[in-house]
């Protein structure tokens, strides 16, 4: 392509003008100007400066986050587990056999001590009975109907705002510097693509979740993919490299997650060459959110604090690094 | 962002340059200019012009292509399958029972037909001796090493450049005017990986196909993901509307295939709203490539010819509709 003289002026000229608006705005504003800040702006310096050594081509910039306690909240309760608690409460007129059958009996008696009893077989139960069964159109808006009237125990707002301000400045910034940013969570694939772009900004290709088996048929009103009661991923632990591997076939630059269910994420992805970054987000903040870590029934982080600092990742206290937790409050 | 006047006259003249020189460079020039090649530049005119009834905004422009017969060829023998017999005579002398167990035998004596024989069940026990066993990152240099010194029988080219040029065009005119372009493909997902991005121009998280399963661990030298003997997932016809539901997760706006392996790919993509565009690649050129369709083993159409035209699917004739099949030869 050939320009003339005036036009590369020109160009040059507004790239310019552009080059200095964006380098004004301050990155990161929610973070406190403290040592994890300074790494992650270092770190994202360093990998997209033509001339660094740590160069990193835009191609391979890949950076991967979990969600629950990472992205969003996940205390009390996992808030999809809230969300299949909802839907067997509202599904229970027509399965009367629920009354007495465990571990749905407990969730209509709102026994969560008995439902947690039953440990991983009675969630699974509970997932597949309010996830599955349907068309995954069907699926999309019934979880687009409960985040819309689902609101927080303890703070009252809508879960879609249950996000973390710092995470989203984090998203906004690392896609600025033409990184692409992928969920790879332990829930599930479809529940959280009802809400991950116009929350995060990270459209439906860039989300990797747990999944049940879909079946492809033609029905009475078209092709449809029916959701069916059998787990086909659970996109967690060991099952996140393998998730990654899958869906993004590269090896992350940056990983970010919170608990020892992201252990391996960051494993996988610091362990490669050249510049890598683990993040693991810690819950030490009582007042503002919530403070767990090794004793806790969900989110539990204890190898990850064990090892974080002889692998180099570092650990984001939201306490101290965060001078805000979430967005300010939307006006309705 | 504020932009004074100066810098957003400078702007506005400087894109304006482009679209000037962009829309100077001819689309598809490989396409004869008859209704195949203006219905696809009329499809895509109408649906990224903003005042059109039938835009599509930028983030849902997906479109989808099969590979075998599709972005490259799949005569006399898919590709990958002559990968698998190659690599089954590779490891042969470290499996010496291979010569008196079929269907190794058939490979080691080069007896296709009764390879053929076996069936679905043959070729799956040649794919996982020949493509499991080892790490995701053995395998790739595997491939790699492959893709570098094969030639395919009739035109003693390396398969890479038994590609389409139309194709690339396509993919390239595609991108170009926003669409994100995804292959979904029969074939085996990390194989497409080593040589999609540099071929195709299709990056590694924007290629779906079938998968061995996989198994992360930490060995001796480190993490690394193991390619185990056992299917995952089957990336070919009523699998692969389940497969872009999980990997894209949207409905794609375009699909293009060649062969029945195709049909539900393309009857999922064509039965969503709005506008929305089926292509079949019809293999009819017996002089420049090969000419097959309803009675061929590999890559059979017979389906998609007899229901085309009511679904209002676009048949691609390679004789008719292409000036040029391959690129032009690579100068060694």
């Amino acid at each position: 392509m050939q320009l003339d003289a005036f036009t590369r002026r020109s160009l040059v000229f507004t790239l310019l003008c552009f080059a200095v608006v964006c380098a004004q705005a301050e990155s990161l504003p929610s973070w406190q100007d403290l040592e994890n800040r300074r790494a992650l702006i270092d770190f994202v310096d360093a990998t997209t400066t033509p001339t660094s050594p740590s160069f990193i081509p835009p191609a391979e910039r890949i950076a991967v986050f979990d969600n629950d306690g990472t992205l969003w909240g996940e205390q009390p309760l996992y808030y999809q587990l809230v969300f299949a608690l909802d839907r067997i409460r509202q599904l229970a007129p027509t399965n009367p056999e629920w009354r007495t059958r465990q571990p749905f009996q407990a969730v209509l008696e709102n026994d969560l001590g008995r439902i947690m009893q039953g440990g991983e077989q009675a969630v699974l139960q509970l997932v597949m009975a309010s996830h599955a069964g349907m068309n995954t159109a069907e699926f999309s808006k019934v979880v687009e109907t409960w985040l819309a009237r689902a609101r927080h125990p303890q703070t009252a707002r809508p879960y879609t705002e249950m996000v973390y301000q710092p995470m989203l400045e984090l998203l906004a910034y690392l896609r600025a510097n033409g990184y692409e940013t992928f969920i790879v969570s332990g829930g599930g694939i479809e529940f959280l693509r009802v809400f991950a772009e116009e929350v995060y900004g990270i459209p439906p290709q860039q989300v990797d979740g747990s999944s049940v088996e879909t079946r492809y048929q033609v029905g009475d009103t078209g092709p449809e993919l029916r959701r069916e009661p059998r787990i086909d991923f659970i996109d967690d632990k060991a099952g996140k490299p393998v998730g990654i591997n899958r869906h993004i076939g590269r090896r992350p630059v940056i990983a970010v997650g919170n608990s020892d269910g992201d252990f391996q994420m960051l494993e996988w992805t610091t362990a490669g060459r050249g510049p890598r970054l683990g993040v693991l987000v810690h819950h030490d903040d009582a007042a503002r959110e919530f403070a767990y870590d090794r004793e806790s029934k969900i989110g539990r982080l204890a190898r990850g604090l064990d090892e974080a600092e002889e692998r180099g990742w570092r650990v984001v206290s939201m306490k101290n690094d965060w001078k805000q937790i979430y967005p300010d409050a939307k006006i309705p």
